[in-house]
């Protein structure tokens, strides 16, 4: 069977039409995956993304697909707090699982809905869509050839063009587990390995973000269990654009990338030697990311032996650093995370 | 009508089902355009095509498409010595043509083909697909905006990684008509202007290439009509890749693009600071110019008013260089383009 | 009075003839002061650097200097635990002192020595010499020229191509007083603010490091009295060489520079586009620092007027800091800088 | 003996105390070589030199240097026309001679020039600077290591970033003996061989150049005698400054320069990603490099084996190479450099 044919029997719902969700179907299209429907709350939303990529089925009801025996898949794309009881019933209706990061905001939710996944015997995987940007894909490749030798330390330089509105970011559970989380997912993939300590420094440049109970600028210092040294250095505000750099040092060198700009072109003129700003935002940076993310997404649908390249796991651990590092915030001192794994730790949070 | 309805509306028959073919069938079905009917001498290869991206219909003879009343445009992707004969058949047919470049190797049979195009009513564009390449589209950009002056003098490097085959080479019409074409067309797209005179020097560095009569490096000056200074840099064979670069100098400034690369990933160790290669070759490097320039040849299929970016007149200047060029290696002196405007020079070629 | 006359008016003496009291006397040749004598506690090494740049005095006996009235100011280019001592005994005989860093690891020691200074009139101005490279001069212009608006963030990494010997380590004072003193005072210099707050995560790669009770590996988290969040990351061995960089975030823009390089070229082949090394440590990176430090501090001997652009309050300051991140280190929690300025604290250190 | 008694012990005059004869004066100074005298039709000029870098003795008259028997070689820094006399005065003197570029304008004047100092026994050095610039130098490096392999093409930039007064460019010679002679010297050592054939596109963008009989803007094809083709472009403007870089192309891959940057810093704002201008104009660019061009003149007179690395021969040949270009653009032709090896051509120029 070719690929196209392949893909095509993948048969596909998506939960969400919003922004994230009318990428995925949009890819989901080009790869020839037979999206059959799109649930939203808003009927527009779901209706006119169904239009825009000829997807014949429409509900504001999730059941629908859930309950629909020819669907073989879900993307969860839907608000976070719908997060894990849709994984709980695609589970329950034993279908794979795609679903956006993060999982929950609650540890012991995570656990419970990735429980439920191994349970059903269905395949799950997370939308840390970063580790498929070719940037990162070949630092991580020059360690595994062992192009630096042996990491010592790693950094993540991590920048928004500008803050999303007040009211998203009091319901977004803090910068470290809604953007950080992105990074913390990074650092993992990078070094391998995981966390020991956290600790942060953060200010809120921002008085509107700092009224909110949020920080907008921080310095995110990691100690992996191996003793590789981390810091991630993230902003809500980059006049420049969308910052996504990473630099690794090794026994052997260093690894590092730099921004992916719309075009290579320099303009020299009496004042300065200057080039046009870097691609402005995750779109635009990371669609080609979001393409080898669903591929991989089709693959380990299609492909009994393959395992999901970001698992239930790595969702957790992602979500836990974020718990350590607000909680390091607060009480301004290293975290361990194993503080979050005492039952006390866990219900004081 | 939505994007996706529209441009299902056209209905478009590809002849040449080779490397360049696939390519722009490709395309042609991520933009939603219908694509009829394929057409190529070898049964196996239009079909294979025609399976990958769903096409209904296969024929190893042309005619089934020019006389197919539903086709409203022909993709002329066939090899360079039946495009012009094609061009007649289509234009007879009433259908909008694309052409890939050359339109033929010489330059009544070219002539013969606009004016038949013209005659018939349709409209054609030629496949310079480098017009449409995000860093050359911002440097003409640049020139318009006024962000370097008055052009004073452009430099063109234009490097393949490896040569062809000999026997391609020998029916290729020379590296002028065949390479360098791409890089006179640019010069006229950048400069806005047509070329007075050209000037050679050659050199075959392969020994096979120059006992097929061809070279494969060369540096070719030209003078434009309104005094700018132009320069083009081949070369059949860049070890470490494709090398497309273009520098303008102004009154004001400069601009200038470097090459593309898969990432922005460098590696330092106890040698050198080093990167990948740049995209190997012409597909890697201009899939993003391939897509709009169909979705170019797509819009004025269905915009009445729209008129092709790259026109019959263009593919007819740029040959018209590529023989200049030829014409001044062979006699090792300056040659003016209004030399062959008078019957006698055209007949001498 | 022309420059040379002005320079040569200048008389000096020179105390320690190691590494960097080399560098000076031949800078000091260069720019025609005239370097009287020189004292090193060898015989044959400071009859070796007298004789190479003309200078007619040599002792073993520091007072040979201090004591002859002819002298205008002194070098103190001699171990650390002399560097109080001799700046005493030259502000005692009313000299004016170029003391390299740290002027002690003591901060008592180092209070008492700036107060002697100034009850004497005399200048003082303390050795770090990064203040005068082009491209840290050319960031804190961008940041006082608002190029990049409010400060928000600045980071200094600081990694040197090799450790040195464990004997030398073994009397430095720990990495943060004898490496990342001077990442402390670019931050100060850069920032223009004091530090409130210091946290550190360091390791020591190297066992033999370790076994020596240091670290070579670090992070080290600023927060400034104005809310400015700073990280230096230190390393004792980058395998591609000296590696000094800074950026800095502000609210308009940021603001970076690069490593130096002995050239601009490019080695394109079929494997990797690669350069040459960066400059490989401290004495090629900083030659052209180290000649406008020492004109800077001819500058403050010849000029009544002119005050020293590093004091020896500056070399307090970031002797305190490295004492802080010290005490970070030990004890694993963000220390501030004001737990320094209680008797206690000073007297437990 | 140690380097700076002998380099005090070569006593050298130096004719002409203009720009170049002052930093000449300044290097030779910094080196430790004994100046003894200035000559300079300028009695102020000359002393105001003089003054600055303390030489004793100051004359009008070029005699009192030439017939100085104390003096071991010369300098000549005087007007073009000048040069070729006063060659043939050093030699009769047995002075060894650095002369500045060009020799004369006239072939036969500089071969007699050039034969006047071989019958003398004396060494000549002739001024072409950029040889010893770090970057040409490592490109020649690359070329000798084969890192490149066989080269084929060699590309060569060179702008300054405005034109000299028309008053200057009357006496010139022209821009090829004036400005593309270093161009030509630098494709003579780069490539390693003689030039074939010269061909020339020109253009006078400033009419108050083009009344003056000169050009500004010109492209120069060069054939070697191996076969590699060069290229050279010029402009006397360059709004963003000077601009001298050189490209490689060879068998085995490719080795290129950019220009030099007073710094390494980017800043970021929210309209471009910019740095500063390159070093602005000669002085700046090839300070290092006319220390390492002294400081080889040095070592010839010093050394009675060491050969000149830039001989009388090669200032001849970049003549001759001006004189070519010269003459095909009045011609509009590609001039082989053989027409002047007959008495004819060298009579008809």
């Amino acid at each position: 069977m070719d690929m196209a044919s392949r893909n095509q029997s993948l048969r596909v719902g998506v939960l969400g039409a919003g922004r994230i969700g009318r990428i995925h179907t949009q890819i989901l299209t080009r790869l020839g995956v037979t999206v059959v429907a799109i649930a939203d709350p808003s009927d527009e939303r779901g209706a006119s993304l169904a239009r825009e990529f000829g997807v014949a089925k429409v509900t504001t009801n999730p059941d629908d697909i859930f309950q629909d025996p020819t669907i073989h898949a879900v993307l969860i794309c839907s608000p976070t707090d719908q997060h894990a009881q849709q994984i709980h019933q695609a589970a329950a209706h034993k279908k794979h699982i795609f679903c956006e990061k993060p999982i929950a905001l609650d540890l012991a939710v995570v656990d419970a809905a990735v429980h439920a996944v191994e349970a059903a015997g269905v395949k799950m995987m997370v939308g840390f869509n970063r580790r498929f940007d070719a940037n990162f894909k070949r630092i991580r490749q020059a360690i595994l050839q062992d192009e630096i030798g042996t990491i010592g330390m790693v950094r993540i330089t991590s920048r928004d063009p500008s803050a999303p509105p007040v009211s998203y970011i009091k319901v977004s559970g803090g910068i470290f587990c809604d953007m950080t989380i992105h990074d913390f997912d990074m650092a993992r993939f990078l070094v391998g390995a995981e966390v020991d300590q956290v600790f942060v420094m953060a200010q809120a440049r921002d008085p509107e973000i700092g009224a909110a109970g949020d920080v907008d600028t921080a310095v995110i210092c990691l100690r992996f269990e191996n003793g590789v040294l981390g810091y991630i250095e993230n902003s809500r505000v980059a006049a420049y654009g969308y910052d996504q750099r990473v630099e690794i040092l090794g026994s052997k060198g260093a690894v590092s990338c730099e921004n992916n700009y719309p075009n290579t072109v320099t303009i020299s003129n009496g004042t300065s030697i200057a080039r046009d700003l870097p691609l402005h935002f995750f779109i635009d940076r990371y669609m080609e990311a979001y393409k080898d993310e669903l591929a991989a997404f089709v693959e380990i649908c299609l492909n009994k032996d393959a395992i999901a390249p970001v698992s239930g796991h790595d969702g957790r651990q992602a979500l836990k650093l974020g718990l350590a590092a607000t909680l390091s915030m607060k009480e301004n001192r290293p975290v361990r995370l194993c503080e979050f794994d005492t039952p006390r730790m866990v219900g004081r949070l």
